[in-house]
């Protein structure tokens, strides 16, 4: 299993290896769990997404789609990748990644090389109040509603809730489906198209802003990594808009320190009850 | 390869039947093509859906993401579903489409059983003017640009642009990257799951409302349908968050005849040049 090494936590966490025989192996950190010893999803895509980059010509995932088929747990886990066509733009590739019961994650993959390019057309970052006057969820752990454990994914990324969207943390739901937050890793590692796959899933769920605190499991989630992000704050907006039969959808944007639009996501998830 | 037998164009275009060996088979239609013989992608995704609802215990695609390898020739294809998960509630396939030449489109699919709830949020219906006084982008085949060829999709799905986002079909281009049109078959066949996934590609990409006539081939795309779609019109928003190095993403939703969010897509395409 690999061994931490010094590294950031995130790296260290999401690190996969060629053993001997060929195959790839990771170690899921417990550490990174959203309660009750679930594993973040977005951190399981980030794992999927390493394997997916070291079997590909292409340095980066841009656009990844995970069906979630079931929680696996913490501890050794290995991953299996499929080529599919690759080009001199693009990779396909499809991922599997299993713990020791079977497979509990199966990813789309398409890797690509980006780089420094300007933006022809971009989506502005909307309003949001300075880091320091945010609302930080780490810190906060003692005011989070009866029932609501702070998470390891909390801990390992450095959630500031824009205090617009954080009223139910007081006792007072928006009733609106939208969170929004500056997010960084808490040990300092800077933001890259890896981190940006965890990001894209590290916010509580939005029903949350509706006085519902519930889990809510994901089903299906897609992201798009949509430029290299600058070192620093990320902004995350998380926003429904069905929630229906049982069913919630979640959209993700993710801002870069320079306001770029970095990063999307989308995914199905099963309501909270 | 199936045969119209008096169908629906859609349902004898996306007809799947089940050989006496066991395999699925289709017949690709030539005349849902976008233009240069490239068949769209939605309509693609639509056969694929139907393979995995006839191997699934669940009635409908709820959650689906395909990555496009090539562009498939019309004529017979062959699909495989590699059976997933599946559960009371949901069911998780894998579905390759292939042609002649090989796997063209992968495709990660969750069907379940759509009833008909109630919505406790909804993201209402954006403003538009009523169909009547939209634009018809079959009975307008004259007015297009230079080099713009009206594709048989659009004579298939009736399409009626809201003039607000028609600018570029008048030489006008608004310069946002929206387009937002009524939909519904041309024979009059009601929506339902399998005919929002065509919808959700159907619009021309967003990159027309910049002026930008290039064709735009999706990468992947992922769609979910939200709840049974009412007869009649449908309205169809598609939306560019960011375009850069070559690649844009295409937000869509997709509203049913009562108002109802029924649909939410979002594909990454190559920017056309």
């Amino acid at each position: 299993m690999p061994q931490n090494d010094g590294l950031p936590s995130f790296d260290a966490a999401t690190a996969v290896e060629r053993t001997e025989g060929g195959g790839l192996v990771a170690g899921l950190d417990p550490g990174w769990d959203v309660g009750g010893g679930i594993l973040n999803g977005g951190y399981l895509l980030s794992v999927a997404a390493r394997a997916a980059v070291m079997a590909s010509p292409h340095a980066h995932p841009v656009a990844l789609s995970a069906s979630y088929l079931r929680a696996p747990a913490a501890g050794p886990a290995t991953l299996t990748v499929v080529p599919g066509t690759a080009g001199r733009t693009l990779a396909h590739s499809y991922v599997t990644l299993s713990d020791p019961s079977g497979p509990a994650l199966t990813v789309q993959a398409t890797t690509a090389t980006l780089t420094d390019y300007a933006s022809v057309y971009s989506q502005p970052m909307p309003d949001v109040s300075p880091v320091e006057e945010c609302f930080s969820l780490a810190e906060h752990a003692h005011l989070a509603p009866p029932g609501v454990q702070v998470p390891g994914l909390s801990l390992r990324v450095d959630t500031r809730l824009d205090i617009a969207t954080a009223g139910w943390a007081f006792g007072q739901p928006s009733g609106e489906p939208v969170l929004r937050a500056w997010m960084r890793f808490a040990d300092g590692r800077e933001p890259d198209p890896l981190a940006l796959l965890t990001f894209a899933d590290a916010l509580p769920p939005t029903s949350f802003a509706m006085g519902n605190f519930g889990w809510a499991p994901t089903v299906q989630l897609q992201v798009f990594v949509r430029a290299l992000p600058a070192p620093g704050w990320c902004l995350v907006e998380a926003r429904s808009s069905e929630l229906a039969g049982g069913w919630v959808d979640e959209d993700y944007r993710i801002w870069d320190s320079t306001g770029r639009l970095v990063a999307q996501s989308r995914q199905l998830a099963r309501a909270p009850r």
